[in-house]
């Protein structure tokens, strides 16, 4: 059984600090928005966003004890643990709230990393969580205006500025942003 | 059979421009400084110093279809052709002169990408492909600086400045090339 919209909240916002579920509000603010700018689903978009982040604050040692006993990607235990909080959190989402929807699941999952072939709402949401109103970092006010004219320069520019910060601080880069990152770039020259 | 040293060198020089072939002799140079520094065997480093870049001038087609034909890497053909010379250079080093040690051939298989779990001889090679005295680009003299002290570093600086270059063009970031510099740094970390 899935739970209504306030209780979805209710419960999500009591497993991280205040801190972070104020980043959580700004997430499901600008992924609404992004929905209705962009010709996505904001309903979908939003609840993606309550549970994107449901997992980031639970013990380490829990998360890799649901990744590696419902198998869920062991390579993600190879690289940084900021990443398992994704996969944890989709899993999270359909086990423990009952989200039944692919997409909305994926949309977790894929959050952090992104993918190739990222859905609307993967972008919707991965990019929402780069830009709310709440972050600060070098180079967000430049992805916030080419939000505000295509989805995929936005997330370019998002991917590329978390691939240069990793690269710049002797990171782990994971393959997969990097992955994502040329699959938007192929996408973009092919509607050139 | 495999060519002696002056018949390689007279053959491969022949298949490319003399700036090109300029490059090369630098490689040379440089592959064999580096393996007499970091315990490397300097012959058979210079072999395959003489040898990378066989195939970077011959046509692009004919290139394709030596991958294609000898099933080398199919995937490489939807990269970046610069990335392809590379594969075709360790076939032809192969078939043409008679090289079968396979680390040489190795070190040009993977003298531009790099790789995971790298060799010797394929980290001098790669790096001496950096940091030949033709070479110019920024960040070379750091990259240059790093080698005197560890070819593991030089790489890293190597591989960091290809991958922020291929960001700020908008161009396709090989993935192989974020794994191997991630292989580096996460060596370097459980040596440290």
């Amino acid at each position: 059984m899935e739970f209504s919209r306030e209780a979805l909240i209710k419960s999500v916002s009591a497993q991280m600090p205040a801190k972070r579920w104020k980043h959580t509000l700004g997430v499901m603010e600008t992924a609404v928005k992004l929905a209705r700018k962009y010709g996505g689903d904001p309903e979908r978009a939003e609840k993606a966003a309550i549970l994107h982040d449901v997992a980031k604050y639970w013990p380490v040692e829990r998360q890799r004890e649901i990744i590696t006993q419902n198998h869920l990607s062991p390579e993600l235990l190879t690289y940084d643990k900021q990443l398992w909080h994704a996969e944890v959190g989709a899993f999270v989402a359909q086990t423990e709230y009952g989200i039944e929807d692919r997409e909305v699941l994926d949309a977790i999952r894929y959050h952090t990393s992104g993918r190739e072939g990222m859905t609307l709402i993967d972008k919707i949401v991965c990019l929402a969580d780069y830009i709310e109103p709440g972050r600060d970092f070098p180079g967000v006010d430049r992805i916030r205006k080419l939000s505000k004219s295509s989805l995929e320069e936005g997330l370019i520019a998002g991917f590329d500025s978390t691939i240069s910060l990793l690269l710049e601080k002797r990171k782990i880069v994971f393959p997969l942003t990097v992955m994502a990152r040329n699959d938007l770039v192929r996408v973009l020259e092919e509607n050139e």
